[in-house]
């Protein structure tokens, strides 16, 4: 428990270690993570997406700065594709730049999208319980891209601010699209570039087919030149006391404790099948047939799920640990 | 059988309506393919990504027609986000205007990544299947964004051919570093715009780094010109004979088919968890205790493995209720 202890009392070094070690989904550090999750909860949870190029990363540089200016502690966790072929991550790059890092107020962490072994949803919510722990009043989730995976975690913060950004090309009607409903604070980025009021107008006249009891503020900004980041925050501010007024903070989460046991337990099935080298192989052997088309893979699954069960009971239930 | 005996005859209309069964993960069609399996894996899949912007529509549009001059059949699955507020599909209406669809040597097919019961993944890779039996050579799936879902939907193909294009702005290095890996084939699209040699350059200098037996080839296109389409057909045609000759096909399509049964177990897993309503109010009933901190998710992952496990053996496989 030492290390949950170090983070209780606000332990950089040790929150950037436990947050390797959930990463690496070390039995021990999810141990000190299940036995810390009562004192959760603290921390506001905001998460930043929107499409490539809407230049996310500066806006987040700024609104954190925003926040430390009204005395809040803040934690960023960027995900970020990795680079194959160096083995670093480009944003991570960016953040080891990044001056924020001067500020004990502030913990930056970038996360990969590959090559977590416990799935990525469960290491980037791990790594938000780790900096609720460490005693940060928000915590900033910030995705690249727009795909469902990003979306899925994006979505399990408590408000979700969605940048866009002037003129992207034909794609962005469709991005607009797919990522409108989770947005519950708009900014329009780059609004010195031309074309900031349509996209501002083409967003509000979206949201107007929407009846929700929350109206997602629109507002612009320049972030590379500090414009408008103020009204950013005082909207996310806004939609966090909407939330908690309206009984909806905790209506949320119940959804999204919800969605994360669920990918936890699929997370768990997916560990399970292809732990021992015996899974493995007859695994191997069962898509070996499958690509033969000796065998469909619907019966194929079917076989796996009888495998998992046959295994519990014979095995025991050994899915907690192998400290 | 009817349908899958239609299909197996080419009939159109029986195709479009297995997919629509396939999203709603109706049962009877899901027995369909599992007894028509055998059938399928005649067909070359070719996955299609790149950033937002980069013009892949177009650019898919053109290899059509080009595979179509070659006499090659195909089918087209558009991966799509889908209009929360609308209902619809933006690209689906752009596809139901497309001349291709006067073609009877072309099925195109838009599948939005919202609201499949039986998951995105399994959906897509059911409607390959429902083209290949339908006889189609090539089987294009385009993925609008570059999220780790839609990667993964791509990753499924034999051959993916990854669309750049000069000047996203930064994020277009994050991003080329998270998707390179994953490309076989090479096109820098909207060749005409500046900075497009260097966009090139720089894809060469990436792949520099990688030392695989085939090197990806990079070309030149400006797709709405028609210009380059010929050369990235031959590419694509050159990966796949490098594939047959090398036996790296049925490699790659026995990982494939591990993929896509470990998916169907866990698509199959929260289907069980979420069918009836005695679990679903369990299920939330946990979710709530998680929200208010009386329980951790980690500890509730591992109840809801138990709780399947048990409702197997005790209902066997029709689960009804349990305590």
């Amino acid at each position: 428990m030492e290390l949950g202890q170090r983070l209780l009392e606000g332990d950089k070094k040790a929150a950037a270690r436990m947050i390797s070690l959930i990463e690496n989904d070390d039995p021990h550090a999810l141990e000190i993570l299940s036995e810390s999750y009562q004192y959760t909860g603290k921390a506001k949870v905001i998460g930043i997406t929107g499409p490539p190029g809407a230049g996310k990363s500066t806006l987040v540089d700024k609104v954190v700065k925003q926040l430390r200016a009204r005395g809040k502690t803040v934690g960023v966790i960027a995900v970020d594709p990795t680079s194959p072929f160096t083995g670093g991550s480009i944003l991570g790059d960016r953040i080891r730049m990044s001056d924020l890092n001067l500020d004990p107020g502030v913990f930056i962490r970038s996360m990969g999208t590959r090559g977590h072994l416990g799935g990525l949803s469960k290491a980037t919510l791990g790594a938000v319980k780790i900096l609720d722990l460490l005693g940060k009043d928000f915590i900033l989730i910030e995705t690249v891209g727009v795909g469902q995976s990003e979306v899925d975690i994006v979505k399990a913060a408590d408000s979700v601010l969605m940048v866009m950004v002037p003129g992207l090309g034909d794609d962005i009607q469709a991005i607009k699209a797919g990522i409108m409903e989770i947005g519950d604070v708009f900014v329009v980025n780059k609004a010195d570039r031309d074309g900031a009021d349509r996209t501002k107008m083409e967003i509000e006249m979206m949201l107007d087919f929407s009846h929700q009891e929350w109206r997602p503020p629109v507002s612009m900004a320049v972030a590379v030149n500090n414009k408008g980041i103020d009204e950013i925050v005082d909207n996310l501010e806004l939609h966090l006391t909407f939330l908690e007024e309206s009984g909806k903070l905790m209506e949320n989460r119940v959804k999204n404790s919800e969605m994360e046991i669920l990918d936890l337990s699929q997370t768990a099935l997916l560990k399970h099948m292809t732990r021992s080298d015996d899974n493995r192989a007859w695994l191997r052997g069962l898509a070996e047939k499958i690509a033969r088309r000796e065998l469909d893979p619907y019966t194929g699954s079917q076989m796996v799920l009888d495998k998992m069960i046959t295994q519990s009971i014979g095995g025991g239930k050994d899915e907690n640990t192998e400290s």
